[in-house]
């Protein structure tokens, strides 16, 4: 049995590989993203999830475990996605600064034709920014790949002052709750 | 001018990279931990982190900037130490399971004969662990050179449910707020 990842980001394989799993694959599913309409963010991101580890499945024997997951970052009732220009990634994070938002994580592990999924949410709370902090943060590229133009690892450790709940699931991956959904497939990790 | 971290911790030095900090040395204080009694434990780590500080400013330029932090981990009206043996560490574990402690980071900076100093307080809930699994997480060797015998990062990211306040506190050190107070000194990271 392998443990296969249905996802591209480096943030999750690094996540997964501090946990010490060994038969670990990485196979990022590649369909569009078909968000359902006006759907809670909790929703959201297992209907997500769950699409994208079906999609890997699909190519995986059938006692693989295949583990998809999806993150969003919540503001004001709406999704904020990957900044397109440093414009768009300053703009956000001006939204932010100063103020708490909410990063959602859906999983869905996938085995035998059978879907489970599970969502995790934390708050993040924002130190008051400056123009200049802003700018500068722009400017070292870290925001340019990541949901709501920051990463909670890295530089961006210096904007959060506060987090309320799976630190790792800010990073994209909810560690604890993965553990247990794991455990209840008969896969521990522990 | 240099930035000199008055700790062996190699956590505390992986979190000074991480915000690319280029001009850091690592300069251990050596000198005993010796602390105040019955003190608080936020005044407890600051006492324990300016000692440090001012420990290692002895050999510096007049110009370099010190950092120093000691961490504790407080259940119960008491610090948890570092276990010194498989048996302490698997006590230490029970004593979390399922409950919600504290951890205490105190930061010290010198510069030139003055110190200042800061505390950040995180509160970290544990699942509910069964014997087994405080077995094999102790056997996996990360608890033994932690306090209160686990590591935030790492597979202990399996037993931590919930987080309140700065992650990396928990790890070590308070980057949000270590930055701020840099940043009062002169120094900008961000």
């Amino acid at each position: 049995m392998n443990i296969v990842l249905a996802s591209a980001s480096p943030r999750r394989k690094q996540l997964l590989e501090m946990l010490g799993i060994e038969n670990l694959k990485i196979l990022p599913a590649k369909g569009e993203e078909i968000a359902p309409e006006n759907a809670a963010p909790q929703e959201l991101v297992m209907a997500l999830a769950a699409h994208k580890a079906r999609e890997v499945a699909e190519q995986c024997a059938a006692d693989d475990l295949v583990i998809g997951a999806d993150t969003i970052v919540w503001l004001d009732g709406r999704p904020l996605g990957k900044p397109h220009s440093d414009y768009e990634a300053a703009r956000m994070l001006r939204s932010l600064s100063g103020r708490t938002h909410r990063v959602y994580t859906g999983v869905a592990l996938v085995r035998g034709g059978e879907t489970v999924t599970g969502c995790e949410e934390s708050g993040v709370t924002f130190r008051e920014l400056t123009d200049d902090e802003i700018r500068r943060y722009v400017q070292s590229g870290e925001p340019m790949d990541k949901a709501g133009a920051y990463g909670a690892q890295g530089r961006g450790a210096l904007l959060v002052k506060r987090i309320e709940g799976d630190f790792f699931n800010v990073m994209g991956l909810p560690l604890c709750r993965l553990g247990q959904m794991l455990k209840e497939q008969g896969v521990e990790i522990l």
